[in-house]
Formats: structure tokens, sequence, C-alpha cells
């Protein structure tokens, strides 16, 4: 790997979450953006759900955005007494808030197209962060927004990935992270040795191992990753010759 | 609410997980649990999912331990090179860690009693942090640890499961969370007057709103979370006075 290369952005995502710390729904959007972020080469390095707080999102918001490129949150931009997100993201920046005319205009034709009522509820979704740029809303109109390198995005599944979708095109990804699987019909304490010596060759590489258990039987799923398809081309031949019998 | 109560232990979830952050795998870990915890009483607030990295690891574990009465981790306690996290742990406590005698003879029966090598990779599941109590694996042995506050299980779901079981009857939990939910066929912004103002009437309750989209129309699932039954029944019926011809 050429050593002047320059590194892939980094990224977390804040996920706004009463909802699913209570055990009540699974996450969907943080694997949808996983997926998608590595697709374009930016690096998913850590993920956060806090409650429905506007202390936590606001220290999570603080410590998110300066250890990664990019922060992106889910959830919490609607018009309810719980949608406190953009309040705590302008607190994190100390930043005012208030209707913005850009995106209440884009309430109001949106309502009168669809002949909703704007109400005072509905207006507060119109409230953006001073500096913050906004995010396109193509099914409910109401925009997310980005604020420096934090952006922030409505919780409901098929909105947040809509905001992703306009989102993604203004940012400047890397390499795509390339992975490959070998799928190996063996205990990982039995191939551990061996496992353990080709990470270290290719160091430059992620070798991770994921045992699982099927049927009563144990197995283990190697996963190559890195942005250097050839690298990973070798890494896998010499995986298969070390464990021959195995499954791609 | 009596004011002398005493409120429920909190806690935090944190994942070690490259695998889910490359999108790859869907976490399954965390939403058990979740649902455990609250069974028990047990209020969860945050969850981290971290990539396989020392450093972020220990930084991970040093301040949730803080923050919250209790910390349980899944993933990266196995035999291979990418099993980091019993020593991020000792690490983020400052003791030491080796192979300890009643894991390892827990190891060397079960593998005895299956046949299968005892190697110096399996060796590594018995290293256990200074002072930390072990957390009993009946599938594969390999024991989880308990150092204080941080409880340390297995990634695998059947085996995190199994730990689960064996680590929840030690702890003390509180009054279990009890939730209600009234699916609203309106949308949020319709809604979302009337409901501030009961939230804010019952604010010894959680009052969620959750917007959904399904077939093109908006609903709404209100979510009304407590722990006392009868105060949680006169939040709902008045919710449903609010808005008559919705689904419970």
């Amino acid at each position: 790997m050429s050593e002047s290369r320059q590194a892939n952005p980094t990224a977390a995502i804040l996920i706004v979450g009463d909802e699913i710390l209570s055990g009540r729904t699974r996450d969907a959007n943080m694997h949808y953006l996983a997926g998608e972020l590595n697709r374009i080469g930016i690096a998913l390095k850590e993920v956060r759900i806090v409650s429905d707080n506007h202390r936590s999102i606001m220290a999570a918001v603080n410590a998110l955005r300066v250890a990664f490129d990019h922060v992106f949150t889910s959830g919490g931009i609607g018009p309810t007494h719980d949608d406190i997100t953009a309040d705590a993201i302008a607190a994190a920046f100390d930043v005012a808030i208030g209707v913005r005319e850009d995106a209440r205009a884009l309430l109001a034709a949106h309502y009168d197209r669809n002949g909703m009522e704007f109400n005072t509820a509905r207006l507060r979704m119109a409230r953006i962060p001073e500096g913050a740029e906004l995010i396109d809303n193509p099914i409910s109109a109401a925009p997310g927004f980005t604020l420096e390198n934090v952006h922030a995005m409505a919780g409901v599944p098929n909105i947040f990935q809509a905001m992703v979708a306009s989102l993604l095109p203004r940012l400047t990804g890397g390499r795509p992270l390339l992975s490959q699987t070998l799928r190996i019909m063996r205990g990982e304490g039995t191939i551990a040795g061996p496992l353990g010596d080709l990470a270290e060759e290719f160091s430059d590489l992620s070798l991770g191992s994921y045992p699982f258990v099927m049927n009563g039987v144990f197995g283990t799923n190697i996963v190559i990753r890195g942005d250097d398809a050839a690298r990973i081309d070798a890494a896998m031949s010499r995986l298969a010759m070390l464990f021959p019998e195995t499954e791609t």
C-alpha cells in the first residue's frame, strides 16, 4: 500500500433512540448507512445510540464531531415534544436556532399541495440551527440539515434513506472498502494460529474472524477487508490454501 | 410517583463490532439485551459500537463504566488475533491479565469431553483480568467475566444469550419498565399539539412519538413508558379520548 495515499474520511452515526434502547424496535438506519458509507469509501468508526435527552444528545454530538470527519444523526427532528435533536445540535455548536424562511417555504408548499394544515407543531420542523445547509426530504418535505460536519436526518427509515440519497453526493469519499469472505467449517480455536500469522503478514488488510454455530456445528467466517483488490485476492488465495475444503 | 423511591440502575452496552460497522451484519445482541434489561428494571441509557481496536475499546469502557451502573460488552473474547476485548478491559482498569486456573480447567474439561485439541489459541480464552468473576458459558465453555461493573460476553448470539442468562440473576434490578402503545392513523404534525400538553401533564412518564409511513399513509405510534402501571393506564385513557378511531 502506497504510504502517500490519503486515508479515507472517518464517520460516526448517532441515533437518538429511546425506542431502540427500550428493546421495542430494532434499528434499521445504522445498518443501511453503514453499507452506503463503506460503498463510497467513508470509514464508519463508531455508532452511538443515546436516549431522547437534551444533554445526552449534546454531549454525544460534541464528542463525535471532534473525533471524526463526519457525524450522521438519525431521529428527533419531527414536530412533537420529544423531537429535540435540532435544539441539542444547536446547543452543541453554541449557535442560535429559529424558523428559517427557506425551510418554512418548503413545508408551506408541501402542506398546501397535500391539503394539510400548516400548524404550529409543523412549523417547528422549519427551525434550523444558524449556519446550517438543508438536506432535501423528497418524501415529507421537512428538511434535515448539515451544520459543519454534523448531518441531521429523520428517524423514519424511508425518509432517512431519502435524505442519505440527497446528502451523500455532496460528500467526498475515498477508495471504497472492499471485502471478501471465506466460510470455514471449523471452530475458531482450530484455525486461530495460522490465521494470526496470515493477519500479521497482511497487516495492511483487516482479517476479521467471526465464529458461528450452525446445527450444532462450529464454523468461522473470515472476512478480509481493505481498499486494494489485488491484496485482498492475494490474502484470500493464501487463506484458501491454508484451509482447504471450505466454501467462499 | 413517590419521591423517595430509588431510581432504577442504569446501563450501557458496548459492542465490539467491525462486522457491524462494515454494514455486513446486523446486530442482534443489543436488541436482545435491551429487552432483558427493561424486563428486570435496569434502564439501558446508551449503546456504543466501536471497531476492533485496543484504544477504541479501552476509551469506551472507561467512559461508560463511570457514567453508568453497568456496562455490558459483546464480542472480542474468542481465540483469534482480533479478539482483544479482555486485554482492552484489563488496560482500562489498569489491572494485569493472564491465564487463570479455573478458566483453564473449564476449557480443558470441555475440549477433553468433545475430543478437541486444547491448543495455544484456545488457551487465550482462559486469560482473565485480575479480580474478575467468571460468567458461565454452557455452550462452548470459554467464560465471560465481570470486572467491577463491566460484564464481558461473547459476540456469537446464542452464546451471548446464554451468558446473559447466567449473569442477570446476579444483578439487582428495579421496577420493570412498562409500556403501552397506541397506533394513531394520523401524521405526527396533526397530533403534536395536544400530545405535547399530555406529555407535560404526565411528566412522570415518558411519551414517545414514532411516526411511520404505511402504504403511503402517515401514522404515529405513541408509546407511553414508566414503572407505574396505573399512571400508564391513566395516560392511555386520556390519549385514547384525545384521538378516537385509533388502534391499540
